[in-house]
C-alpha cells in the first residue's frame, strides 16, 4: 500500500464562464466539483496505475463532507481525520473563450493541537502497512511549520521511504529531517537554496539533508541527484496543454517507482511520461493513458557525469 | 405575518482578495457566507423592522444545509421546501484595493414537477396566516415560466396582497395574473414595456395587469403609479456607497407598508429611506438604522397630476 498525506485537502470547484471580466456579473454555465489537494491528486494517479492507495490528512465541515462523498466513489481509500473547521474550496474559473483559468484558493480550516495529535496517531498506524509515503502540499492554519519534519522523522523511524513535496519554510524544515526524496520545481528549489542553476541547487538541497532530489523543470523534464548518481530525463517533444496536476502526476510516478523498487532511470521515465500525459489530457489533473504508455518508450534519460 | 418567496435561494459567499487579476492565482484572505436570494434578503430587512416574517422557496443538498444552518440563527422563520438538487452559491470576489466586486452566480438546482407540487401545498398553507406576500427573484431550472403567475393567482384567491419582484418573461407572465404591486427597476420596466420613460412605462405595466407599479430609479428615487394616484419620492441628497441589496430593501419597505395599511406616500418614503440607508451601510445588503430613521423625516414625496 502507498500512503499519501494531504494536510490541506480541498474541494476543487471549476466554474465554466464565457469570459471572466473583473467587476462584472457572470452566469456560471457549468459547475464541477472533485476532491483535491496535492496528495489526493497523487493518490488518484497511483490508483489509476493499479496501486492500493490510502489517503490521510484532514477534512471537516460541510465542504469536507462533500469531499468525502466524492472520494468514496474513487479507488483511493479514505483515512482522513475529521476536524471541526470547514475544508477549503478552490475555485478555478475557466474562460470558455481562451481556456485560461483564474484561481481563487480559500485558506483552509484552523487545525487545533488536539486534532494534530489525533492525526499523528492515525499516521503512525497507517505507516505500519505502507510501502512508501508521499507528504504533499501546503500546511493549513494552526499547524506548526516543522510539521513535515516531524512526519518525515516518524516515517524514517518506521522504515518507510518518504517523499516530500512542499515549498517554502515547511520544505526547508522538512529537508533537514532527511527525507528519502524531495521533488521541488525549479522555483521552489531556487527559493530554498538561492541557486538558480538546477544541478547546483539540487546538490545543495542534498547537502541540506535530502537523500535524493528530483527537480521538475516543466517542459525540460526532470533532473535527479541521488546517492547512486545524477540523471536527466526529457520528454520526446514539447507538448501543448494544461499543466495543472503535472507535478502531482510526477510525484505519483516517483513514489510508485520507489514502492516497486525501480531503478532511478525507470522512476524518472515513469514520472516524465505521467506528467507529460497529464499536460496532454483535456481535463485538468487527469492523464491520457494511451499517451502515457507510448511516452514510456520514448522519454530519454541521460546520466550526468560529475 | 409577512411571507417572502425565494424559489432560487443562494448561499452568498464573499471572497476578499487583494486584487482580482484574470488568469492568475489568488489567495483568498477572508471567506464570509450568508443566506441569500432576493426573498431572503427582503425577509432579513422585514425582521429588522420588527415584522414577524416567514421565508419559503427551495433549498437542498450540502449548500442548502449550510444555508439553513445560517438562517436558523436569524429572525425570519424557515419554511423552505427541501429539494434533491444542490442550492446554488453566488461568489462575490471583493477587491480590497478598490472595493469593486466580481460576481459569479451558479445556475441553481433543477426542480422537479413533484417538488413544485409540494411547494404549492406549503405555499397555500402559509398564505392562510399571511398579511402580505412578496415573490422575489429568478426561477431555478425546471420551473415553468408561468410559475409566478400561478403564485399570484393563488395569493389573490386567498385574499393576500401580493408583490412581484422579478424580470423578463416570468415578470411579463406574472403581471398578466394581476398582482397588487410590481417593483421593476428602470431597465426591467423598459424591457417589459418597450418604453424608456418611466411614467409612461409604469402606466403601460398597469394596463398589462399590475394594480400598482413602483419603479425604482436608483439615485432618482421611486415612482408609484396606483389606482389612487401617482407619486414620486426622492432621497434628500445623492449618496455614495454599495447599492447591493438596495432593491430588496425597497421591497421590504413596500410590502411592510402594505401589511400595515400605510398610505402610498408613506410606503414610498419608507422604501426610499430603507434603500438609501442600505447604500450607506458598509456591508452589502445591510442597512444603516440611524440613517434610516433620519431619512424617514427627509425623503420628499410629490404627487403627480395627470
Amino acid at each position: 500500500m502507498i500512503l499519501t498525506v494531504t494536510l490541506n485537502t480541498a474541494l476543487d470547484v471549476t466554474y465554466a464562464v464565457p469570459a471572466l471580466v473583473p467587476h462584472s456579473s457572470h452566469r456560471v454555465t457549468e459547475v464541477t466539483e472533485r476532491p483535491g489537494g496535492k496528495g489526493l491528486n497523487v493518490a488518484r494517479v497511483l490508483a489509476a496505475l493499479g496501486h492500493d492507495t490510502v489517503v490521510t490528512g484532514f477534512a471537516g465541515g460541510p465542504t469536507g463532507a462533500v469531499l468525502r462523498d466524492l472520494l468514496a466513489a474513487l479507488p483511493p481509500r479514505d483515512a482522513l481525520v475529521t476536524v471541526a473547521g470547514n475544508t477549503r474550496r478552490t475555485i478555478a474559473v475557466a474562460d470558455a473563450a481562451t481556456g485560461d483559468t483564474t484561481q481563487l484558493n480559500e485558506p483552509g480550516p484552523h487545525v487545533s493541537a488536539e486534532e494534530w495529535a489525533g492525526f499523528l496517531r492515525t499516521y503512525e498506524d497507517l505507516l505500519t502497512g505502507a510501502d512508501a509515503v508521499a507528504l504533499c502540499g501546503s500546511l493549513p492554519p494552526g499547524i506548526h511549520v516543522g510539521a513535515y519534519a516531524e512526519l518525515v522523522r516518524t516515517a524514517r523511524t518506521a522504515g518507510v521511504p518518504v517523499l516530500l513535496d512542499t515549498s517554502g519554510e515547511p520544505l526547508r524544515r522538512g529537508i533537514a529531517a532527511r527525507p528519502d526524496l524531495v521533488k521541488p520545481n525549479a522555483d521552489e528549489l531556487a527559493q530554498l537554496t538561492g541557486a538558480r542553476e538546477p544541478l547546483r541547487a539540487a546538490h545543495d538541497a542534498r547537502r541540506r539533508g535530502a537523500h535524493s532530489v528530483v527537480a521538475s523543470l516543466g517542459p525540460d523534464g526532470m533532473l535527479a541527484v541521488t546517492p547512486d548518481g545524477a540523471w536527466r530525463a526529457v520528454p520526446p517533444a514539447a507538448v501543448r496543454g494544461n499543466p495543472t496536476g503535472a507535478g502531482d502526476s510526477a510525484v505519483a510516478g516517483l513514489i510508485s517507482g520507489i514502492a516497486e523498487g525501480l531503478s532511478w532511470p525507470d522512476r524518472l521515465i515513469r514520472a516524465v511520461a505521467l506528467s507529460t500525459a497529464t499536460v496532454l489530457a483535456p481535463a485538468a489533473g487527469e492523464f491520457d493513458s494511451a499517451a502515457y504508455e507510448d511516452l514510456l518508450t520514448r522519454v530519454g534519460v541521460q546520466q550526468h557525469t560529475a
